[in-house]
């Protein structure tokens, strides 16, 4: 399924979230730890969560600051993902001659353990309530005033709260504006990988089982947090379930899911389905095509580009599913009803409809402009120039720094604001490789859709291409520069705006050409269509609570949540879907032939392996991308499973929950610890999960 | 813009096109020579076309039967077309040796013309009104029945009027079967090349400048149509203007628009937009994405794939511009009122309301159908997995053929009728070169995406692939076929069932294999989801006739119409676009790289060019793809122009008509004589397309 990784938090930038409440049906909801649903899951499965419990599992759980998620599993740090969430750190530490995304890693003693280039882990240790202090430094202003306010104010908490570099404090924004909190995380940077197994197993079946079920994959890696150059000490962990799961056991996963816009009004629905993901699906397709010519090249442009190509896929499938969801005439109707009757509720009232009658003509009034705007928001300062290229976003951060960093803390872009400095200076100073063949043709996709999209004679185009070839521009920039160096980025970090303005590297003239064009659409943007959007969903936000009362959960945020739910399968269309697979399944499925091919190892470990071990299972906890990684447990709070993917109905599950469809996928705890156990003779990390192993 | 090549004739073979009249408006509208607009044309111009006028227009037209429109200009079968029309014989023609794609190719004596491999020329000669004779033969009957019965009667109606092969009959259904005609064809298959530029002038600004305008392209071909291996005498042919046209005069064109949508129902256009255009859209972005890496391994990829990218490119272009016309607020919104009108109409009437009151019901239910089915239906039996490919199509055929032949014609799939069987074996025995390298990869491709929408486990799926991948599968069919030589295929043909039967050949094996599912998921479309769309938009189309009345021009069905305009530029959001532009402005955006470098033969002819010449303009013609290659006629049916484009405005053509945004776009006859006189010294053709000239 999907992390958010850097390819998807760049497309999900390109869309405007809203979030309100919505009335939690069934097993819906991914609900905050401050507001959790006791009542609900005592009333469906007579169990009540104490705050003893939910204390443990906030601490025990961790975010993957790039999109995922994952937990504490053992004392010593000991953090369980999955694959697909450390694929770019196994793919940076490989190299030509061995390729650990092939083979395979196994750190067989604590000294062998190698330290992630990118990978930023988050344990949330607190949640304070900041709506009142935002409402009142915004209080009675409009458009960009109201946006600039609000900024600040939130950049003034974040900075209070953040009082060292291993804090990352975040104010997050619930219900649309509905309630601020503000979220204080402890922040490691020293995350090392311990385990993975080979890609082959990790992703069986691949793109085409992706968001499927049944599956058979063991799409999990282990890293462990380490601190002062040790193995960090943690308070909270999860411990192994002795036993797994059954069907129709009570199941909880916490973690964090990226988005949701289950509360977007009919014209920003209209607005996704018309625009926003056609455009994001038809860049992805051919993204997606020219990265599968690419690996055609050879062995090693496949090693290089592999992890990109499995992002683009994984998010076109994933937006395919939004759009086909959009397009379901069931769930479109049912949202035209929901806003018909709000509407009309509002209408009513003539206090209500005083504060809240001209927000839905406001938002219309915006997303016109977005439209108008929108290309050149995405080429010129969204991701969709730059994408997945290496080199443009470093010389964006290195070009943008001196100016930013000279303003004071409130006034900044959100990314250079004292809080978002570690993880922009993460990336920038990564020392993963950056791979020459690839990059010039991610550039060059880059600026022949910038002149598509822009067109010829737009200026920006102009000037940037000049009277030279998109591909000759790439292979200027990527030949010439020495970005590629980790060195000469800190050179020019430290060197401020003079050793910016005087740099000849082809990359950061070409960025500095850029930036005038870019800053000046962000500022029409955020200034004219966000603010409007901002200020006018939570108008909606309070109307909602106004009119159907408060006492749901927000849409996903990228923070932690908890779902509750039960091991059940389903009916698809008349065929019956059970709720698990086996490892013998694994077998009978493998074709020997990519990406149906069970790797080497488990061949040889068959006779040992016993073939009835649960492989993967299926359940009825509302998840989302982001959720990859999160640990399933029982009401004990043990570990019986790791969440890795949704089923296909599960996409639809970004507008509204379907508890007769939607799943969510997980390894069962049984194959990880039979894989880790006969597979990869993992001794050491089964011994640190189960102390009670032989 | 668009001729309609063979790959988008099998991406419109996807679509379930209908058509219905439609209150003509303005300079709207693509009208039947037997229906002509006179009085429209007499009120607006102050001309009224006579019959000779009509009959010589008609007769100096000609179709490309792959998807283009042509003239006759000289009494010696010389034909003028685009150059993108002439792309895949002039591609076909070529070798890596000699590229006429890149150096162009000029036959400077009559001995030097060459036969185009796969291009046949239609002449109409005769249209003959048969819509009693199919309503005798439908009269009563439904579904299933309704079907055979209708495509029987065609196919005796075309067969007993194709009394030799040089002559086509097309049973051509008007009005959504308001009306059928039949049209009589002259066939020519003998078409050789005799000259066309280079690719770089012709398409001068390349994809970035398709579809729109201001424009600087020189797209042009001339063939010649023989006749018992002489050029072909013709009785009627355009004369060629002294002075071309001048802002604001009156232009006609005459030409073979493929298809528009404009009377579609809202199911339909629902479906249009929710489901049929993003399949095809996200197939083509992918598509491109793989042949624009493709053509990155070297000249010679780049060569073979040049016309497949550009037909890819061209069609994305086209459907990307049909789905925003249909994201369109005020175009949706004014269809969902005339349909509110009608059907309010139907109901108030109750002898309408039984006759049309259920049709808009049936229509949606047969859509709801085609939505569950069109995956298996695209890839089985549409163009999907065959897609571009050579090798699947040629065996499909070979392996259909003697099943089909065995039957009554009547009976037999459409393509095999005798009234189609010329064209299907022109294709089948054409000796154009078929690329391995490239072959591999399409058929590659076809595989991937076939596993990808039907899933790995579908019956087919697992048949066709067993345990291969689809590269392998790809690489053995393709290393492995003798239908690469001619021969082969032709010894096959003849062979008859049993050579069928017998063959190993891999391509020949695996469409075997593929025939029963594929012809089954055709029954199931053409008997349970097809005959109900037809039967039901024939109820729509007449309940249209009653309540608004007769009296306007059908929907495009590539067949010959006649369409007038004028020259005139427009308003652009805020922009005012002038309708010509020059040869000095060619090379004003001349940049010197692809694709905005002209050729060396027009930066050598410079100081010798007029540079005031016109070189394109653009009018209010309503037009659409298929027309491209139509001559541009004054009133006195002199060539004044060549229509080879729309601007981005006309792609919501397929829909309705904008008189103020919608236009066509044409080269100037002055500069095409310029450029063949002074830059290609192609005096031969210079003297025969008009005689006074020195």
């Amino acid at each position: 399924m999907k992390p958010l990784g850097p390819p998807a938090l760049a497309l999900l930038a390109a869309a405007s979230a809203t979030w309100a409440p919505a009335p939690a049906r069934a097993d819906e909801g991914m609900w905050t730890f401050n507001q959790p649903p006791r009542e609900q899951i005592k009333a469906r499965y007579g169990f009540s969560p104490d705050d003893a419990w939910l204390r443990h599992v906030q601490l025990a759980s961790v975010r993957l600051a790039q999109g995922c998620s994952g937990s504490f599993v053992s004392p010593t740090g000991l953090v369980m993902t999955n694959h697909h969430c450390a694929h770019s750190c196994i793919e940076q530490l490989s190299t030509r001659e061995r390729d650990f995304v092939k083979t395979g890693f196994y750190a067989k003693a604590e000294a062998d353990e190698v330290k992630c280039p990118e990978i930023e882990v988050n344990q949330l240790i607190e949640i304070t309530d900041v709506t009142a202090r935002i409402g009142k430094a915004t209080a009675g202003l409009d458009g960009q005033r109201y946006n600039d306010a609000l900024k600040a104010e939130q950049a003034r908490i974040e900075k209070e709260c953040a009082t060292s570099d291993d804090l990352r404090c975040d104010v997050v924004s619930l219900f649309h504006g509905g309630a601020y909190n503000l979220y204080k995380y402890r922040r490691h940077q020293d995350v090392r990988l311990v385990f993975a197994p080979e890609f082959q197993i990790a992703f069986f079946g691949g793109d085409p089982d992706n968001f499927e079920f049944p599956r058979y994959d063991l799409d999990v890696s282990f890293l462990r947090v380490y601190q002062g150059g040790k193995p960090a000490a943690v308070s909270d962990w999860f411990a192994w379930s002795p036993s797994g799961v059954r069907e129709g056991d009570l199941t909880f996963v916490t973690g964090h899911p990226g988005g949701t816009e289950r509360q977007l009004t009919m014209a920003e629905l209209l607005y996704q389905r018309a625009v926003a993901l056609p455009d994001r699906l038809l860049s992805l397709a051919q993204l997606r095509g020219e990265l599968t010519q690419f690996q055609q090249r050879g062995p090693e442009q496949k090693r290089v580009s592999n992890h990109l190509l499995f992002s683009v896929e994984n998010g076109f499938k994933a937006l395919r599913g939004r759009f086909e969801a959009l397009s379901d005439r069931g769930l479109w109707d049912g949202k035209v009803e929901e806003e018909r009757k709000l509407r009309e509720a509002i209408a009513r009232d003539p206090g209500k409809q005083a504060k809240y009658g001209a927000a839905f003509a406001a938002i219309e009034g915006a997303l016109a402009q977005q439209k108008d705007l929108r290309r050149e928001y995405r080429f010129l300062e969204g991701g969709a120039l730059a994408g997945p290229s290496e080199l443009l976003p470093i010389a964006r951060k290195l070009v943008r720094g001196p100016a930013e960093l000279a303003k004071p803390n409130e006034k900044r872009l959100r990314e250079y604001r004292d809080s978002g400095l570690p993880g922009l200076k993460q990336s920038l100073f990564s020392p993963a490789p950056i791979h020459d063949e690839l990059e010039v043709e991610l550039v060059r996709f880059g600026l022949t859709r910038l002149r598509e999209e822009l067109g010829a004679d737009h200026p920006a185009v102009r000037k940037l291409l000049g009277k030279e070839s998109p591909e000759e521009v790439a292979r200027r920039l990527v030949s010439g520069s020495k970005l590629k160096d980790v060195a000469v980025r800190k050179q020019l970090w430290d060197g401020g705006a003079r050793a910016i303005e005087a740099s000849t590297d082809p990359v950061i003239v070409f960025a500095r050409l850029l930036d005038p064009e870019a800053r000046a659409v962000r500022k029409r943007f955020e200034d004219g269509i966000e603010s409007v959007l901002k200020k006018n969903d939570e108008l909606v936000a309070r109307a909602r609570f106004e009119v159907a009362g408060a006492g749901s959960y927000p849409d996903a945020t990228f923070t932690l949540r908890l779902s509750y739910g039960a091991v059940k399968g389903y009916q698809d269309g008349g065929r019956e879907v059970k709720p698990f697979t086996t490892i013998a399944g694994a077998f009978e499925r493998a074709t020997g032939r990519p990406p149906f091919e069970l790797p080497e190892s488990w061949i040889k470990a068959r006779a040992s392996l016993d073939p009835k071990t649960p492989m993967n299972f299926c359940a009825t906890n509302d998840i989302i991308g982001g959720n990859s990684g999160s640990p399933v447990i029982d009401r004990e709070a043990r570990v019986v499973g790791l969440v890795f993917d949704g089923n296909i109905h599960s996409l639809g599950g970004e507008y509204g929950f379907d508890e007769r469809l939607n799943r969510m996928v997980a390894v069962s705890s049984e194959a990880l610890i039979e894989g880790l156990a006969k597979v990869y003779a993992a001794d050491r990390i089964v011994k640190e999960l189960r102390p009670a192993s032989k």
